[in-house]
């Protein structure tokens, strides 16, 4: 396919001559064609009325014709076939095996929201019987579906150019739901936004949808996004970005003459855990398999440990020698753009020159837009008193935490702000603070992980990737896995309608054959 | 019981000297004592502080324990007898048979939610069991269970001194979900709120829960309220009140360093559709019944009819004028406070002299603080081009529109703001207009109704009483019935934990014996 440098509205172009920008090639450091032109005002509204105009039809299409259509988009993203992998590697600089496994991931993502669609529980139909005898007041029939919520802005993340971008985990949660989506492209891979952004115009057209199920609005520059959280169409706000960037957009949609949700996964420092028994026994495997963790993708996950906390002591002492040994040996790596290289080496450099802060180990020397791999530490009383060694550094960089007793483990993690994961590396012996320490992480994460590492969050049913402020702006859901589905629905009551007015779902006959809860029970 | 005027902190009293005010009778027209100290910042962080040391506790004990808290919170509430409803008779000028039926509302929704609790399916149990085969990467053991968001703030209503108030509707889905609860009182039944507090206070005592589950704080003014939502301990809101009440507290919720949700219940003029095969059959028997239930409870209800839509003609006219007559026959009665009965009286002054507004009829002529229930007719056109006649006015006032045909019934539909409820005065013969309406109304209410009318909010599973903004803030939620849990929960995953450290929800043996959904799939 050529790539056009154009907005997709609907099942056109859009013929913006807005300011015009190129992709960047981090490995060759240098810009790739062709010109890209930014979306204007006019293709904002003209992509949010279509998506308006589309509403009514696609979130009442059936779960099963819904459910093909996202089946339908995984194999047109199949089919534009490696021109998507080549293109996705040059403007990422991501290695070809990932990015075969992401689109893989993206597809089963796709698949997995298709089985959601036909399993049915997401409609969370409820009946309540009209009891007519009831005293002193008869009871009418009341009834409960969730409907979509309208449509949705979903804004690409720079690190998934996949997995969390155009056909990324909120544009299918968001689809599944029944909600046309808007997507503002990521500026650092263009390219291959436009080529997944016409596999779904593509896929919307076979399934003979409405147009305005699906637009892509590509450009640079704040203005774009703001016009598009702006538009009074736009009913939620799915994002996965910086800290900034995510709390910019929260206060752009709490100041609308309607509020809407944002659901921005922004921020973590995802610690890990050493508990005694599981240091004393397995220091080296634990070391090792941190650093594979740590420098993983250049460090570039939402979920990459940037905190290692324990017990001062020999054991302690121990690990971060054999940790920091272990990460002089690991090769620098690409990093996505020109921006995040340069607030990575600024990071680094911040967290050398802080009191206390002690380098164990930096990996091979870094060249053009490369990260080296660094590890730090420091002690709990520098931390809980300097704010910017909580601060995330996006990229293969931890800070190791000595603590001088449990008590003061604990302090520092009621210290902690609200984070996507955190891990107990953890043995037999040490269950016993594990239960001390798994009440104030439940307040505080989102996932808690034993023996494993956050790196590689599973897209399934049980997954929860969010938490509490500023891991998320919303910690009442999850941006992976099948309860994300969640967001973009609410719940409408039916009171007293016949059964040929009531939708499906809420049917006496339960034509979908879905879980609806009678009284309070749930049969089918 | 002796009326103290205190906030009530844990299981102790304040001893605040804050600003003094007392509650007012508005059928007397007279203050009553005794006095009331505002509290005061030291109140609130105490308050807050206890509420957070209650938490890791109070969330975790058994979904029986708390189920049984809930109960014996009504058992207390009767226990306080008949001095309850006479101090809420005073405080509010309501009649006894209603305050009556209130308290059984209030204890049959805190009974509500212990069922809930019971049932199970709250914890949204999921388990996706590890698949160490799996090709090309292993599966881990990976379950996710909701668990209480911490500390909620609930705002008394005026307009329920039981139901909507101290242990009304709020209180009883967050102490369900697990989360402790800071009351700030309503001023209009301070009296009132401090029986029910010391009731919820007996009942913490009796079930040996800590302190801090419940505090109540009583006072005048912005300064307490703002507070109470500033406390870094709050982690959502819950209001039910005015428009700019809610929206203030949006604001002040939005703009702290960690913003946290908000659940207000605030504006709604639930229009009534009169549609031409019903308006032909039944006008008489709609005619009166709207107007019972626009007067009910001097039209103090947020899902009071306050518009009333049909198509020009010889049938709507006839209506107009049996409901105008109707309503000449209605008494006028006492409002819930000086406050409302003014802003009653501006609102319907306000419509009285707009252009295109002409009054239908009028109640018997008020006295005191009551409120004369008054109708009100205008065209389409005028509703859509003056904003004053969207805006609600609370009290037994509505607005009839006369649409020249189907075309501008559906643009005043498109025009209406999100509102609670909307009803379909019916008959076989308006199917196909009804099916037109459904689902511009699904977007616009939480609850659609045939052949009912909005007042009456059935306390069950299937019960939305929420909509979009300015309805609340907040669409993908319910304030009644057994769904408002929802809106204090969150999800936390857990990744390969042993059996032994996971929370009996998601362990394999499933002691609750609750709907657990192993790989998608609901069992239990």
């Amino acid at each position: 396919m050529t790539i056009t440098g154009q907005s997709l509205i609907g099942s056109s172009y859009s013929t913006s001559n807005g300011t015009v920008f190129q992709a960047f090639d981090p490995t060759l450091g240098k810009e790739i064609g062709p010109n890209f032109h930014t979306a204007d005002q006019r293709d904002v509204e003209h992509a949010c009325d279509l998506a308006q105009a589309a509403f009514d039809t696609y979130r009442e299409i059936s779960p099963e014709a819904r459910a093909r259509f996202l089946e339908q988009i995984g194999q047109c993203i199949l089919d534009i076939g490696d021109e998507l992998i080549v293109r996705a590697m040059a403007e990422s600089g991501l290695p070809r095996a990932r990015l075969e496994g992401e689109r893989g991931r993206t597809i089963a993502q796709l698949n997995l929201f298709a089985a959601v669609l036909r399993e049915g529980s997401w409609h969370d139909a409820r009946i309540d019987p009209a009891m007519p005898e009831r005293l002193p007041l008869p009871r009418v029939d009341l009834r409960l579906r969730n409907i979509a919520i309208g449509p949705i802005a979903v804004f690409g993340a720079s690190n998934f150019p996949l997995a969390f971008s155009v056909a990324g985990g909120d544009t299918a949660a968001a689809l599944a739901a029944g909600c046309p989506v808007v997507v503002k492209a990521h500026p650092a891979h263009p390219g291959t936004s436009e080529l997944v952004g016409r596999a779904i115009q593509q896929a919307v057209a076979a399934s003979k949808l409405p147009e305005g199920v699906f637009s892509l609005l590509t450009g640079i520059g704040n203005t774009l996004g703001t016009m598009l959280v702006q538009n009074a169409r736009i009913q939620a706000v799915g994002f996965t970005g910086s800290r900034q960037g995510g709390v910019a957009l929260m206060k752009v949609a709490a100041a609308r003459l309607q509020p809407i949700p944002v659901y921005a996964e922004m921020s973590s420092i995802n610690p890990i855990y050493l508990l005694p028994a599981a240091l004393a026994a397995r220091a080296e495997t634990i070391a090792k398999a941190f650093v594979d963790s740590a420098t993983m993708g250049a460090g570039q996950f939402c979920t990459n440990p940037g905190l290692v906390l324990g017990l001062a002591g020999a054991d302690f002492e121990h690990f971060a020698q054999l940790a920091g040994k272990e990460i002089t040996q690991r090769s620098a790596a690409t990093m996505l753009t020109a921006g995040i290289h340069a607030a990575y080496r600024h990071g680094v450099a911040a967290l050398a020159e802080q009191a206390d802060v002690k380098l164990l180990g930096q990996g091979v020397a870094a060249e053009g837009y490369q990260a080296t791999p660094t590890l730090f530490s420091t002690s709990a009383k520098a931390f809980l008193s300097n704010p910017i060694l909580s601060a995330e550094v996006f990229g293969p960089v931890s800070l190791m935490i000595a603590c001088e007793n449990e008590a003061e483990l604990l302090q520092v993690t009621e210290h902690l702000e609200g984070q996507l994961t955190a891990t107990l590396q953890m043995d037999e012996g040490d269950k016993a603070l594990a239960r001390r320490l798994l009440p104030r992480l439940e307040r505080k994460v989102g996932r808690i992980l034993a023996n494993n590492f956050p790196t590689g969050v599973e897209v399934s049913h049980a997954m929860v990737h969010g938490g509490p402020f500023p891991a998320t702006s919303d910690s009442r859901s999850t941006s992976v896995g099948s309860a994300a589905i969640y967001r973009f629905l609410r719940p409408v009551s039916y009171q007293n309608l016949a059964q040929d007015l009531l939708p499906a779902a809420l049917q006496d006959a339960n034509p979908l054959r879905i879980w609806q809860r009678r009284d309070g029970q749930l049969g089918r």
